[in-house]
C-alpha cells in the first residue's frame, strides 16, 4: 500500500520530527512512502522511513531530480513542476498532510475530489480532511478504514 | 490573455448568473475565456462569453469531450480527468474562482503555488485570494493588476 | 472537428509550404487547427489557416508561451516541454504529420498507440501512417474516413 | 542510477526471455528499473530484476493499477493511460527498448527528442537508436557511456 505524506518543502522544526515519525510508522507498518521527494516535511518523512528500513519514493519536479533529499530509494524525475503534485495524490492510496502551504492545499483539493481519503496533522483546516493530533493518530485512521 | 474561471460543475442558480455575468465581461475586454469546459460555472461563463461574441475554450477531464458544455469554441479533450485542471490554471493569466468545491480548490491551490492571482466570488476563503463581491469587481482586479 | 498539425519546428521551405496549404484547408473545411504552437510547420499551418480565417490552438511547451508563433487565435502554455505533444494528439481527431524529426516521430507513435488516424506527408514512414502526396490529398483521406 | 525497460505488453517468447536476462543485469549492476508497469517484455524485465533481488518501479496507466505485473516492488498508477510513456522516458536516465510496438515508438520518439540515449533489442530501427544485439551488449552500451 502507498502513503502519501505531503507538506511543505520548508516546515518548523515540530513538523519535521512529526512528518519523521510518521515515516517510522509507514515503514513498520510496511506501507510504502510516496512523497515529492524535496526538502522539508518530504525529507523528515523519508529519512524516518528509512530509520526504519521502509521504502521511500520521491516523485520530482524538475528534469533532473537534484532537488531530491538524500533518504529516496526510488526518485522519479518528471518536469512537471507542481503538476507532479497530482502524479502523488494519484500514486498514494492515503494521503497524509503535515503542515503545509499552498502546494500541499492543491494537494489535498485534488486528492479530495478524487474521492481519496486525506489525513490532516496542523495543515489546511478543509472539510473533509480528517484531523490528527499524532503521527500514530494519523496511521490509526488509515488501520481503522483498510479493515 | 487567457483568464480562466473555475468553480463548480454544479452551482447554486446565484452563482450561475454571477459566473454568465463575468463571462460577458471577459469576452468585453477582449479577453479569451478558458475553463474546464464542462457544465455549471463552466457552462454559464461560456454561455455568457458568447452572448458577447468572445472566445472559450474548454480544457476537458474525458477522452472524447463528451461532458463539454454548448458554449464552447474549442474544446480540448484530454484524458487527464481531474490533472486537467492544472492545465488550465497554467494556461490563464488570471484566474476567477466562482463558488466550487474540491476540483476548485485544487485550482486555487495549484494556482497560488505557482505564483499566479486569484480572485474569488463566493468561493473558498483561502489566504492569497483576493475576495470580489460581483463579476464586475473581479474585472476591476485583473484590470488593475495588469496597469 | 479539431484537426492536429505535427511536424519540425524547422523545416525545409517545401514543407512549409505544404503546411501553409494544409492550414488553408483545414480553414476552409471549418475545422479547427491544433498544433504545438511553435514556429517551422506549425506556423505554416496556422499561418495558412488564418490566411482563410480560420481557428488556431497551440499548445505550447513553456510556461510563458514566448515560443508561440504570430499566428495563433489561442495560446495555451503547459510547462510540460515535449510531454505536451501528447496533448496535441489527445485535442485532435485526426492528426496530420509533416515532415518532421524525434518529436513528430513520438507524436506519430503516441496517436497510433491510442488508435487515432495519422496522415503523413513526408514524414516518417511507419506501418499505420496512411501516406499522401499532398495537403489536398491529406485532407480528401480526413474526408473520406468522416463519411 | 533508472534504466527503463520499454516494448510490448505482449511479446514473442524470445523477447520475454530477452527482456528477462536484461532485468537480471539492470540488478546486478544496482540500477533501479523503471517501466509501464505492465505484462510482456515489462514483466519479463521486473521478473528478471527481482530474480537477483534489484529493485522495479512500474509507472501504470490506470487508476487502480490493476494491470500491474506480480514482479515490481513500487506500483505508480497514474490514470494517464498511454501518457505515463513520457513519465517513464522522464524518469530514466537510459531507455532500453525491446521489441515493441506504437507505445514502444512514442517512447522512443519522445526520449530522442528530449536527448536521452536509447538502446534498441529488436525493436523499431530508428535513427538515432543504438542498436543491441543481446541485453549483454544493451548494458555494456550503458556502461561505455556513464563513464
Amino acid at each position: 500500500m502507498n502513503i502519501a505524506v505531503v507538506g511543505g518543502s520548508t516546515c518548523l522544526k515540530k513538523y519535521y520530527q512529526i512528518a519523521e515519525k510518521l515515516g517510522e510508522l509507514i515503514a513498520r507498518n510496511g506501507w510504502i512512502l510516496i512523497c515529492g521527494g524535496g526538502p522539508g516535511v518530504m525529507e523528515a518523512a523519508c529519512r524516518g522511513a528509512k530509520n526504519k528500513r521502509g521504502l521511500t519514493v520521491g516523485i520530482l519536479p524538475s528534469y533532473d531530480g537534484k532537488e531530491a533529499n538524500n533518504y529516496l530509494d526510488v526518485k522519479i524525475p518528471t518536469g512537471l513542476g507542481f503538476i507532479r503534485n497530482t502524479l502523488v495524490v494519484r500514486a498514494a492510496d492515503y494521503i497524509v498532510a503535515v503542515s503545509g502551504k499552498y502546494g500541499t492545499l492543491s494537494e489535498i483539493g485534488f486528492a479530495l475530489s478524487e474521492g481519496k481519503k486525506v489525513i490532516g496533522i496542523g495543515s489546511w483546516q478543509i472539510e473533509g480532511v480528517k484531523e490528527a493530533a499524532t503521527p500514530e493518530q494519523a496511521v490509526e485512521v488509515i488501520k481503522e478504514d483498510v479493515k
